[in-house]
């Protein structure tokens, strides 16, 4: 008999569940030679995830061609083997597991110590890209959790030939279990995972603004935020203008579908002239569209005009808001009032400025002249990472093993009680 | 014109953000100056607070007069003078905000730290005892959080006069904003609470199971769950039969009506004959109520049924489940299956079953020869504690300041962007 999706799902959970409590003792040797035996699995498969993957386009070409989105799904046999070599990196990282975080004698004699360990289960909900199959999978993995994974309907032939080469290749070190998969693409599925309360200890949304905000109203299982990102630069009268003509351009053009990319420019109106001109220039030659304020007009009089909504979106395409500000204050404001908290860069040579950009953005990540785009595990030398969350509970930023794991306090006493 | 209960939420809310961006950026002598100031001001107004509090308790009488409720809800003088005293005691803490976690240069030379902020706004959902509102609206001022509480209908009128003479006697020193109390006792108001999202950042329940389980199927701001405690104190078979006792009956007895209060004893069978006569004498000596397993009742003739629905239960009260085990791996089956996650004891001589314990029972808190009542900041030598959580997000165990913050990457550059 076929199960529903709501069965599917809890049924996966309770193996997870089951797989997770056996993670959770395993050695930082085991779990890495797991990793290892899963990156040989993939090696050793290209052409059968080609193959599904090839199944996946085919589908997908019927309904809904556009490129980006195919660019997205297609594997190769360069991408595969990436997969593979990202794998071999987490099993190189540190095992956070274990960790003694801090601890202590009380007065009273009691030895208290709080010791890092796994979540549990982890639930991740994700589009398009098949490779987050394995980079998510081997993070768990490593960090002592079970996964269950829901990926797009439109890539679920690759993600599942990937999940279930990840459980065979390993499971001789680690239970096979510890990596489920949702098969059916029927969005109860979705639903399922987000009411399963005590099954699944975090879901991890990684997609569009849509999907996220579906699974933060809905979800009852905890939540972590990834991934929206309006992410402003502002150029401060006092900037280097080579610096801030650099990171504009690199953190609008560079990789524009993606959360860490600006998506508008502020600029002092005492440096507006000297520095609009040849910005607006630069972008327009990669193909960037300028939409702006009334200031900006008087300098760049072709720019399309902004509306309110474009102050708040993430257009994760080419286009940039533009805004000129009179004052730091003005551009702090406007940043707190429009941003999504993600990334957020102000290019200054005055300290005080800088100082107090640093201090009252409210933002997962603040710089000062560098690109947002640097927001980043990779970048930060933190190693492979699972998401940027932008919500400020548990995790903020790039999260990589540790945002994996939670901790308890172990207390040792001899006939403690309480007076 | 009267305003709507989710009008009076979101101005006061909204009042609560504004005040905490200017409370963010406060040093710790000024945030403790205010702190100082509050303390004063309840000790100079202990009989307004009275006069209130007996206003509430008057009407409370008319309608629900158990003798427990009612002791929750007094105030007298020297109730009044330890609020003040608490308040005194979080100004000598250590100001958590600005501490930098962690900090490196990259490979690239981007200067990348970790500094810990304020978290915003917290929204408390409490019940009953009027103490907590001068206990959390200190811990959210001295973390540089505003705080929007919401009590019981029962003691609107002693928290409304505490929330009032905090916001008066600081506001020379803090926005006077900053503490913000929901006078409607309209429960429409808790779920306004509970869905606004960017207004709040944060929401603890502190009560009942009933209310936290209502906060938590309810909210879609973010949530930590505190304080339901089913916990178990596991006698082993190598157990200090003298700590043992010690320890179960300190665990249940000390202060039953409390999350760390034992629910239930399990006794492994090698030693339940020579354990457990001595023990239920002294526990119903107190008053304790057994309910118990056949087993138990092979040595406790006249102990009452336990039922499934009592091994999950919290009584909160003079009960206690007894079980009878065979060995440390059936008893943290039991605890994991049966347990709310929160403090869980084992009482034994044997290094390999205290290790297996500490590592296998997944719970905030585990202890070897200690007793459960210990789960508290205090105890810890933490400080001053906003409630005990039971999730694996954020927080686990006592909360204190520093579970009130969030962290934001700060990054410093000389023009660098993403290659």
């Amino acid at each position: 008999m076929r199960m529903t999706p709501e069965e599917e799902v809890l049924e996966k959970a309770g193996k997870a569940r089951r797989a997770a409590q056996v993670l959770a003792g395993l050695s930082a040797d085991v779990k890495n030679g797991a990793l290892q035996a899963m990156a040989d699995g993939l090696e050793k498969n290209v052409q059968r995830i080609l193959g599904e993957n090839a199944r996946d386009l085919e589908e997908f070409g019927k309904t809904s061609p556009t490129s980006s989105l195919v660019d997205r799904l297609l594997l190769n046999r360069e991408r595969v083997l990436e997969m593979a070599q990202g794998i071999r990196e987490v099993a190189g990282l540190r095992d956070p597991v274990g960790e003694v975080v801090e601890g202590w004698v009380t007065a009273q004699g009691l030895r208290v110590e709080r010791v890092r360990v796994p979540l549990g289960v982890i639930g991740l909900i994700y589009e398009a890209r098949p490779n987050v199959t394995a980079d998510a999978a081997s993070l768990c993995i490593k960090s002592g959790n079970a996964i269950l994974l829901r990926g797009g309907s439109e890539a679920v032939r690759s993600n599942t030939a990937i999940a279930s080469l990840l459980r065979d290749s390993s499971k001789h070190l680690i239970p096979e279990d510890s990596i489920q998969i949702v098969e059916t693409t029927d969005r109860r599925a979705v639903a399922a995972m987000l009411g399963a309360r005590g099954q699944i200890d975090l879901i991890i949304p990684r997609g569009g603004a849509g999907l996220i905000q579906f699974v933060v109203e809905n979800a009852r299982v905890p939540v972590i935020e990834t991934g929206i990102g309006n992410c402003h630069v502002y150029v401060d009268k006092d900037a280097n203008l080579q610096w801030a003509g650099d990171i504009v351009y690199n953190a609008k053009v560079q990789r524009p579908s993606v959360c860490n990319a600006a998506e508008k420019l502020l600029v002092h109106s005492g440096v507006a002239r000297a520095f609009l001109p040849g910005i607006v220039k630069r972008l327009r030659e990669a193909g960037v569209e300028i939409r702006s304020c009334p200031k900006t007009r008087e300098i760049v009089p072709d720019a399309r005009e902004a509306t309110e909504d474009d102050w708040y979106r993430e257009y994760l395409d080419l286009i940039i808001g533009v805004k000129v500000v009179d004052s730091v204050e003005e551009a702090i404001e406007h940043i707190n009032k429009y941003g999504s908290k993600h990334s957020e860069a102000i290019v200054t040579d005055n300290y005080e400025n800088a100082e107090r950009f640093l201090r009252d953005v409210d933002a997962a990540a603040v710089y000062v002249n560098a690109s947002t785009r640097l927001t980043d595990g990779y970048q930060y030398g933190m190693g492979a990472e699972i998401g940027i969350s932008t919500q400020k509970l548990h995790a903020r930023g790039p999260m990589a093993l540790r945002e994996l794991t939670t901790t308890k306090f172990i207390v040792r006493g001899q006939g403690h009680i309480r007076r």
